[in-house]
C-alpha cells in the first residue's frame, strides 16, 4: 500500500479497508486540509457494524470521519479567510446555501446538506481531504489538535443547551452519561447551571461525569420513569428546569417528562425507536415542551470559544489514541465499547 | 324555589340541580357580578356526565360554569378599576399571585390556582357571583355580552397561537373543528396565517369552519396518519409550519407531528389519552417541536382587542339559546352534541 | 440608440442617462430576466440628486432601480427551482453566503452584500438582467408584476414589523405616511394590531393612510415631542405597545420614545442626521427598546403570501406609470414629490 | 434613645437621624424580619445629599437602605413559605401584583410599585422591618448574610445580563467599573462569556474588576468615543456581542454604540442626562439595539443561585463595615467614594 493518502473506506457492512486515494485538489472557496485528528463517533461505528442508521444506507463505498482537525495545506481559488499552515477545526457538515433553511440560520435543517460519512458524502480520516473554507474554523495556539476534534461533539452539546435554553441558575437533568451526554454536561455548566445531575445505568460513566463536573449521579436500575423522576426531585430540591435525553431510551424519555417542571422543557438529543410511548397529557398539561436536535448550526465558534477560554477542559474524555494506520484497531475497541473518545492520529509518522 | 340567587350546582355525578344560594358579598379587590351570559364548555358537560375530569374530582357540589359576562353590581373595599353598572367579561381563573409562575408571567402554570368550576372551585352559573376585580375585563359598548362570554374559549385560541408562534404568511393546520379549532382559526387569521387548513371526521363540523374562514377543510376517514399528513401537504402546497392539534385522538396527533415541516411546531391542546405512541424521532431529528397548552394567561385582552376592533365574528358560533331557569335543558342540549356553542341567558326573566 | 437592453445609468449626481448595453449572461445559479416593472424608490432618487447616500457614493456608472419584477428569460448552469418563462419578484440584494451573518439569518447585515443600485452595484432598471436564482421568487398567477415590484418596500414593512414584534391586539404608532410608513401600516394591520395611529406634516399623505387602513391620524403641527405623544395618547386610550418611525426627523423620534408604552419598543426605519438628541432616560428606565432595521432578511416570502393571499391591496399606492423610454420623466415625476408610488414598465412597448 | 427599632430616617436633604421607632407588626401574607446587614447603594447617599432623584422626591421623612437580610422574626397570618429564624435576603420592591406589567411577569415596570427607600416608602436600615413574605428568598447556610444583602445589587447585574442576552461564548464590553460593573462582569462570566473587557476613567477600579475576572481593561482619558471603540475592538479582536454602559456618561454611551457589532445591543444600566446626543443612524442601520433597564424583576432566584452554587464570590465587593449605631459615618464613608461596597451590620451590638 503506497501512501500518498491513505484513507478509511467503508465499502460496505463490516468491511472497513484503508486504501490510498488521489491527494484531493481544492475548488473555489474550498481548502486543501491535511488531516490531524479524528475522532471515531457512534454513527461512525454503526456505519460500519450496520451498514446504515435509519434511511442513511451505505449503498457505495464512503470514507469514514467527521470529528476532525487539520492543518491547512493548499487555498483553492478565492479563499481569503485562511492561509496555508493555519491550524483549523472542521465543521463537517456542508449545506446547500440557497434554501429557506440556510438562509434562516437553520443550515442544520437544509435537505440538502453534505455531512461527512452519513452516505453518500465521504467523511475526512485520511490524509488528505477538501472542504469549503468557511466552515473550518481557526484554532488558537492555546487549542490543540485534538481539541479542535472535539468540537463535533461538543457543537452537539452547544446546540442541544441552546434548544434547553439553559440558563443561569438553571436546575438540569441530563439522561444519559455517554459522550454525548459529557458535552451537555460540560455546556450546561459553562452556561452557569447552578445544579446538574446525570443518569445512567452504567457507574462507570456515572463515575466519570462525577469527574466532569456533575453536581449528582443517579444509578438507573429500573424502567420505573415515575420512580426515577422522584429520584431527580429528591436530588434537585425541586423538578429539573430542562432535561437533556441523550441516551433515546423509551423509559428515559418518559423520566425526562416527568422530572422537569411546569413549563420547562425536554430536549431529544439520543435517538431510539420510531415510535415511543408518552405521558403526552402529563408534558401538554404542564406546559413541558419536546423539543429534538439534529446536529447543530452556528455552534463551532460558540464551542471553540469554549476551550480557547479554558471555561472547559476535554481533554480528559480523550482515552484511546491510535494512528490512521491502525484504524481498524480503533474501530474494534470503539466497538467493544471501551473508553470515553477514541482518537485518531493522520499525520504521517 | 324562590330566587334570590338562582344557581346551577352539580351536586356529584348526573345530579346538576337549580337551588337559590344567598347572593355572596365582595371581599377586598373582589366585585359582585350581576351575570349576564354563560357559556357551557365541554368540560361543564364532562364533570357533569363523569364526575371529573383526570384528577379533577368532584367530592363536592360546585356550581357550573366559566365562559360568562355580567355587570359590576357592587365593589369591594379598595376597588378603582371598575364601576357599578360596568359590562365585563370575566376570566375565571385567579391565581395565587405569589409563587414563581405568577410572578414571571405564567399564572396558568400557578398550582394554587382558583378556577370556576374545576373542583373545588365554583363557577359562575348564577344569578350572582363574586371575582377578583382585576380578572374582570370592561367590555365597549359594541361588544356584546354573548361574545363576552365568548371571549373565554377565545382566549385558549390566543394562547394556543401564541405557543404556535403563527406568523403573518403561515400556513397552519388545524386538527379538529370543535368550538376549539374554530376559535384557533379565527385567531390564526387574525394573525396573518396565510392558509389554514382544518380537518375533522365530521363534515358539518367542517363545512361551518369553511365558513367561518378556513382555507380548505379536510375529512378524516381513516388512523392512517401518514396519508392524512399527505393530504395536507397537497393542499398547503408544502408541510405546515405549525400544527394545532385540538382533538385529542392519538392517530390526529401522529398525524400533526407529519404534517408539520421541519423547524416547524405542533401544539397540543385537546387531551385524548394519557399515554401515546408518537413518531419521536420524526419529530426530534426534523426539530418539530411539541408543545401542549394550559388554559391561557394573559389573553383576554387580546381577545377582547379581536372582537371590539372587528378582526374576529364570533356569532355564529352560538347557535343555541337558554334562560338559566332553562339550564338543565340547555346541558341535555350540549350533551347530545348539538349545535356549536350554548349561552345561557343568567339575568333575570 | 439601438435597443438590445436599454439601461437607466446614473453616471454622477444629475446625470442619469439611457443607453443600451449588451444583453447578460447568466452565471452557474443565475437566472437571466426579461424585466417586467420597477418602482422608483426614495434612494434612487437621491443617489440621482446627490450623488451619495451615507457612506455609499456613486463613483463609478451604476445602472438604477431596485424595486422590481420580471419574467425568467434563460437559465444558467445548476438551476432547476426556475423554468423559462416563470413571473417572479427579485429580492434585489444578494449577500455572501459565508459570513457570520449570513449563516445566522441576519443576512441584512452581511457586510459583502451585493444590492442592486447601491454603488458599485448596478441595479435592474433595464430590458434584461441577471440575478441569482434563488433571489427570484416565482409570482401566483394573483399577482400582478407591478404587485411583484412592491414587494420590494413591502418587505421593509415585514421586516420593521417583525423587529417591533407587533401582535394581534396591539396598538401601534406609525411616524411618517410616506411609501414605507403605509407598508409598516398594512403589515401591523395584517399582523392582527387592533389600533394604528399614523403621522404625518401632510395631510395629503394622512388622508391616504385613512384609505389604506389607518384607524387614527395626527397632523404633526409642532416639533412639541410631548405634545404629540399626549395626542396619541389620547387617540390610542393609552400608549404605544410599539412604535415605527418612518421619518427619521428628530423631533419625531424623540416623539416616538415618549409615546411609547414602558417595555415597549421603537423600531427606526427612518434616516435622518448621524447624531440626534435622545430622552435616554425616559426609554431607559420604562425600558423601551430601541431598535433599527436594515433593510430585510427572509422577508419577500411574507410579503408575497401577504398579497398572493388577499391579506393586502398595495395597488392604490401607485399613482404613476412610465415606460422605461421615459425613465428621466418618471424620475423627474418622483423628485418633485408627486404622487405614492411610480413604477417603470420594462417591457419593449 | 432607647433602642427597641433603632431606625435610619433621612428627613430631608443633608438630614439623616438614628431613631427609635415602634417594632411594625406583620400583616397577613408578611413576615417581621430582623434585620442583619444592609448595604449602602449609591441611590441611598444621593437621596441624603440631593433630597432626590428624578422625579422622586423626599418630601416626607423615610427609612434609607433597600440591599438587605435579616432573619425571620414573626409570621403574619397566612404565611407558610418562610419559618420564624429563617435566613433571608430581602427583594426591596413589592408590587401591585394585579396591573398587566405585573400579570406578565414585568413586575419592575408597575407603576404602584413599592420600592424600599424610593419616595415615599420607607427602606429597611432598622433593626426590625416588616415586608411581603414572597420577597424574602431563604438563605441556604453557605451563604452569609452580607451575601444576601449583596442579591441586590447582583440582581441588577442578572437583569441586565438577561436583557442583552449575554451569551455562552460572547463578547462582553462593560463601561464603568464601579459595583454595578462588578455585578454585571460577574455575572456575564457565569453566563460563560468568552472575554469581558471593562471602561473606567478609575484606574483602581479597574484594577479591582481585574481582579474580579476581566479579561481587560481600558482606562478612558478622552471623550473621544470612536477613538475608545477602537482600542475595545482591538482588545476583543472584534467589535463586542454585546455592551452595558453602567456609567450613565454621554460619551460612554457614545462608545458603547460604536463598540458594539452589527446586530448586537447595548444595555443602559448607568443614568446620566435626560437628554444624550446619540449616533442613531449607526445604531440602527448595523441593528445595534439600545434597551434600557429599570431594577429587576424574578432575578433574585437566579442572584442566590449563582452565589449558593460558588459560581461568584462577592466578598471582595464588601470593603467597609459599620454598625447600625455607625450609620452616619458609614454614609459619609460611601460619600467620600470610599471602597466598592459599604456594609452596615443591624443586629444589636
Amino acid at each position: 500500500m503506497a501512501d500518498t493518502n491513505l484513507t478509511a473506506i467503508l465499502y460496505k457492512k463490516d468491511d472497513l479497508r484503508l486504501e490510498d486515494l488521489p491527494v484531493p485538489e481544492p475548488g473555489p472557496g474550498q481548502v486543501q486540509l491535511c488531516m490531524q485528528q479524528v475522532g471515531i463517533c457512534g454513527s461512525d461505528v454503526h456505519y460500519w457494524t450496520h451498514g446504515e442508521i435509519g434511511d442513511f444506507v451505505v449503498k457505495a463505498p464512503m470514507v469514514l470521519g467527521h470529528e476532525a482537525s487539520a492543518v491547512v495545506s493548499k487555498l483553492g481559488p478565492g479563499v481569503t479567510s485562511l492561509q496555508v499552515g493555519d491550524r483549523v477545526a472542521i465543521e463537517p457538515g456542508v449545506p446547500c446555501r440557497v434554501c429557506s433553511y440556510c438562509k434562516t440560520g437553520h443550515y442544520n435543517l437544509c435537505l440538502d446538506m453534505k455531512f461527512c460519512a452519513t452516505p453518500p458524502y465521504n467523511g475526512n480520516l485520511a490524509r488528505f481531504y477538501v472542504h469549503d473554507a468557511d466552515f473550518c474554523f481557526k484554532l488558537p495556539d492555546n487549542v490543540s489538535f485534538e481539541e479542535g476534534a472535539m468540537l463535533e461533539p461538543l457543537s452537539v452539546g452547544v446546540h442541544a443547551c441552546n434548544r434547553a435554553n439553559v440558563r443561569l441558575g438553571s436546575k438540569v437533568l441530563i439522561c444519559g452519561a455517554g459522550p454525548i451526554g459529557i458535552v451537555n454536561l460540560v455546556t450546561a455548566k459553562a452556561r452557569g447551571a447552578a445544579q446538574v445531575v446525570i443518569t445512567d445505568i452504567d457507574q462507570k460513566r456515572l463515575d466519570f461525569a462525577k469527574s466532569m463536573g456533575a453536581d449528582a449521579i443517579i444509578k438507573v436500575a429500573s424502567p420505573d420513569a415515575k420512580a426515577i423522576a422522584s429520584q431527580v426531585e429528591e436530588v434537585l430540591g425541586s423538578l429539573a428546569d430542562v432535561t437533556i435525553e441523550c441516551s433515546g431510551a423509551p423509559p428515559s424519555i418518559r423520566t425526562a417528562i416527568y422530572s422537569t417542571r411546569s413549563g420547562g422543557c425536554v430536549v431529544l438529543v439520543g435517538l431510539g425507536p420510531d415510535l415511543v410511548e408518552l405521558p403526552v397529557v402529563n408534558a401538554a398539561v404542564r406546559e413541558v415542551d419536546i423539543r429534538g436536535i439534529f446536529r447543530y448550526a452556528n455552534c463551532y465558534p460558540t464551542a471553540l470559544a469554549m476551550v480557547a477560554s479554558g471555561k472547559v477542559n476535554l481533554k480528559p474524555m480523550i482515552t484511546h489514541r491510535f494512528t490512521l494506520e491502525r484504524s481498524i484497531e480503533a474501530f474494534e475497541t470503539a466497538k467493544r465499547g471501551e473508553g470515553v473518545k477514541i482518537m485518531i492520529s493522520c499525520s504521517r509518522e
